[in-house]
């Protein structure tokens, strides 16, 4: 993918998250589901904070996102990229999290929309005038998918847009932004293949406050 | 339709929308579309307060919602019934809401859900297996949809869930509940042609806080 290349110019949804994220000089971030580290390189070129533990400022752990433990009140900041769609436990996370920030702190991550994961057959289909059309069914059944991605039988977790937010704010989170990523028309003309995501949306973009 | 003839009891998605509803005795409500007029009689039945004007303690005023103007801090309680996606200009409506608001008062409104709204052809189609998918197309492109509903070219206003939720953030809206409403299994049992909303939600339930 482009974005295992490039890093995050590779991801078209990037100039969108970053907006949203807050100036990170001297703040500890958490960045749940890192993949190739992309963002931690960034934050530290912010002047995100040091770890006490490693020179370069970044700390990696390989730990399971459902079991994962945080010290209380120890970040200033938490983010996730393309990670939590494969949570099944979405709400311990998000309780971890909470607890893992200072107060008046903000949380940011993208997950799959669930448009885009709803459905048990994925892909494009053709109306009967020959238009793109996305088909959504089940979008009411919450819980696994299975897709081939890389390889086969990858699991998600599907859950409606509405118990996402729900949960954020179950656990304490003020909703500060949601956005459904879609490219703007500069970048569909540079990348004509990203047209396709005007059409339904892929990405979820969220922003909450603890 | 079944809510026309038999009010609230004929909404399915009233069950859902009455838990969202704080209590209302004494309490001064506006209601925006009020249709029928069902839900004014279920607020006075739960006590809501009398208007001033009116022995029955409900006051009926036409006036366009693109247009409107409500006195400052008058309401205790704001509802609005699957009408708000007629309306064009949705940043004005929701700044003369809150405005028309006490502090630490509750807002609800159901909408027409921007799954259900967005393409150009709703309707129900079959993927290759035969099984039913909803189309989705132009989730991305925001504005108005020509629909015949009742009578040829109604207009309704397209906006993704994310821009919805952000204008009223902006306005200054805390988000307490986003329900992308689908049936019981007791209510799809009962009335099996409501099995078709699980697929895809056709409403939008939001409660949000002044």
């Amino acid at each position: 993918m482009e974005r295992s290349v490039r890093g995050l110019d590779g991801a078209a949804e990037w100039p969108a998250v970053r907006a949203l994220i807050p100036k990170l000089e001297g703040k500890r971030v958490a960045d749940l589901g890192c993949g190739f580290g992309w963002f931690a390189r960034w934050a530290r070129e912010q002047g995100a904070a040091r770890a006490d533990t490693d020179d370069p400022g970044i700390e990696y752990v390989i730990a399971d996102l459902e079991q994962l433990v945080l010290p209380e009140g120890a970040f200033d900041f938490a983010y996730s990229s393309l990670a939590l769609h494969y949570i099944a436990d979405f709400d311990r996370l998000i309780k971890t999290v909470y607890r893992a920030l200072v107060p008046r702190s903000q949380f940011v991550f993208t997950i799959e929309h669930p448009i885009y994961m709803a459905g048990d057959r994925p892909g494009w289909l053709r109306n009967g005038e020959g238009r793109r059309i996305w088909p959504v069914s089940g979008y009411a059944r919450e819980g696994a998918r299975t897709t081939d991605w890389f390889t086969k039988g990858v699991l998600k977790q599907h859950r409606k847009l509405g118990t996402t937010l729900n949960s954020l704010i179950g656990a304490g989170f003020t909703i500060r932004h949601v956005e459904e990523w879609s490219p703007t028309s500069e970048q569909v003309a540079a990348r004509p293949e990203l047209a396709e995501e005007v059409e339904r949306p892929m990405m979820l973009l969220v922003a909450v406050e603890r």
